[in-house]
């Protein structure tokens, strides 16, 4: 569409991807002003002071093109783009506070992970709903992308959706520094579904690893939980290929492997005996896949979905299974052809 | 078919993965007698007497109906089910001198992971070609298989793949443990290309990680390298699903995660600063992914396959490129959509 790269972005919420995810952007150009906001002051203090935002982000220094404020009007006045990193839970009566602020012709881009509880809905049917966006104005950008390895530079590839391509394109344009490499689909379903199913299957692994299984078991169940997004998501109108790529395995495997990741952290600990009461006070928060686990579940049950690993982990956070169960529950099965052991 | 489970089963070749499946044969059941080939008499006295094989196995114990013998024509006597596990590039002189002594209406079974040099032959085509044999009596086992965690004991799925699928299921029921659940498929070059590339992805992997890249860079390369795989297997005539299941995606993952692999622990040390032939005397062996790359890229090429990671894999082993340049060239691609960047 030959649209300019955005010069005024506006991000929304100050944790470790929103304030990676606009150092991103500050980086793709010195052109771009970013504004950054954050709920509590002292945060907003540190990012305009010392160029820091030490609770999620250590010692990184974030580039000067970055402003931050609590004030939400100030940073949405004129901004072309407005990317979303509040808690997904929290999203809806969020917007509805915002939905005035928001630029005419703004794109919103999500970088949240999750399923509303109560609706199912995904992220960006809330922000669609909410703020009576036509599809071409939502995008979201999900991948291999633990922050803060992206934060320290390391380099990383991600995925931009739109269902119109010339947007995602542009979004990527913006979103282009020489260690983040984005590539663009129209898959919005497919993008969307990769990440929030992959905490579910991060907790499935986290507590195979707390019972001490081995790598055999622990690919096994990264496998098979990848066949299991990808039925819901085709289900949903998704393409296969979308899960096959970085938003689907790409990200479920980096999330698996790493210790970063908070899903699999909260698996871990689950896997290692403590209770989900325990596991919520040790990690001072409740991990996204134990909030969505249930609503994946319920969409992949209205739609005749079989997801045998999302049911186990279900079981196991309602303590109607105990860890020691999820393991064998996942490899006892009949000998079958392996593609039909799922229907 | 009906046949019925076969009780006398010959493996050749005792390495840890020999050695490891003639145990899940003979723990299958009580009834199968189950006779290991071993070059070296000292490994088949260890076996015989103490049921160990401590070079590859440390203190696992062998069950009682396992016996080793290096007098090849007295394991082959009789055998209804022949196992070959034996290094991919001796395969074929082997053969030779086995030929006659294998009997007839036997199936055999191949574990083996590599091209053949100069040929490019897979391991069954070697096998069908030395030994004369129709394609439903010749298989191949393979998934998500690190030997040490299942002679352990710890639950593991695997595949069996023959063109005949009742033979597939056959050999699936003489390898069925408690610890031990083989699927069965019909696409055997899927399940060979699955574990063949997967050796040359592990290089990459292992190289990026001796760079200290992180989990997001890993996690990329690992999916654009099942990508790759995909795209030889489908020209190859294999269907992709299978390069999604256990023995592509399941297989791949496993090696990557683990400190056991032979091929990604070569590649760490290349990744570290190595030489090739100091990893190779570091290592006490060629990792088979070192022999395979060169084969796999021609392959490729002549099918017009583009296989960009193998493609700089070959490049480091040949001292073409460093490996400080393999990470960023694998990242290094302009923005486009995501299933364009690979044609």
């Amino acid at each position: 569409m030959g649209r300019p790269v955005p010069t005024r972005v506006a991000v929304l919420g100050a944790g470790s991807w929103g304030t990676t995810f606009a150092k991103v952007l500050a980086d793709s150009s010195k052109e771009v002003a970013v504004r950054l906001w954050a709920r509590r002051e002292e945060v907003t203090l540190e990012i305009n002071g010392s160029h820091r935002n030490s609770r999620y982000l250590g010692d990184v220094v974030l580039p000067g093109n970055i402003t931050a404020s609590s004030d939400v009007s100030a940073v949405l006045a004129d901004a072309q783009l407005v990317v979303l990193a509040v808690p997904a839970q929290t999203l809806r009566p969020q917007l509805a506070g915002w939905k005035a602020l928001i630029p005419d012709g703004a794109v919103v881009v999500s970088l949240m992970k999750g399923l509303e509880v109560g609706t199912d809905a995904r992220m960006s049917e809330v922000i669609a709903a909410e703020l009576s966006l036509p599809a071409d104005r939502v995008a979201v950008v999900s991948g291999p992308n633990l922050a803060m390895e992206i934060a320290r530079q390391e380099p990383t590839a991600s995925v931009v959706a739109c269902s119109d391509h010339d947007v995602a394109a542009w979004i990527a344009a913006a979103c282009t520094a020489s260690y983040f490499r984005p590539y663009t689909t129209t898959d919005v379903v497919g993008v969307e579904i990769g990440g929030i199913v992959k905490n579910v299957i991060a907790l499935a692994v986290g507590i195979c690893e707390g019972r001490r299984m081995g790598d055999n078991t622990k690919a096994s169940v990264i496998t098979r939980g990848l066949a299991e997004t990808t039925r819901l998501a085709v289900a949903l109108g998704a393409r296969a290929e979308t899960l096959a790529g970085l938003a689907g395995m790409g990200d479920l495997i980096a999330t698996c492997s790493s210790a970063l990741s908070r899903n699999h952290t909260a698996g871990h600990l689950l896997g290692q005996g403590l209770t989900l009461e325990q596991v919520t006070v040790r990690m001072n928060q409740t991990a996204e896949g134990i909030k969505s686990a249930q609503a994946v579940l319920d969409l992949a049950t209205q739609l005749g979905v079989d997801m045998p690993i999302t049911d186990n982990v279900v079981a196991v956070l309602q303590g109607s299974i105990s860890v020691n169960d999820l393991g064998p529950r996942l490899l006892a099965r009949d000998l079958k052809p392996e593609g039909e052991h799922t229907s």
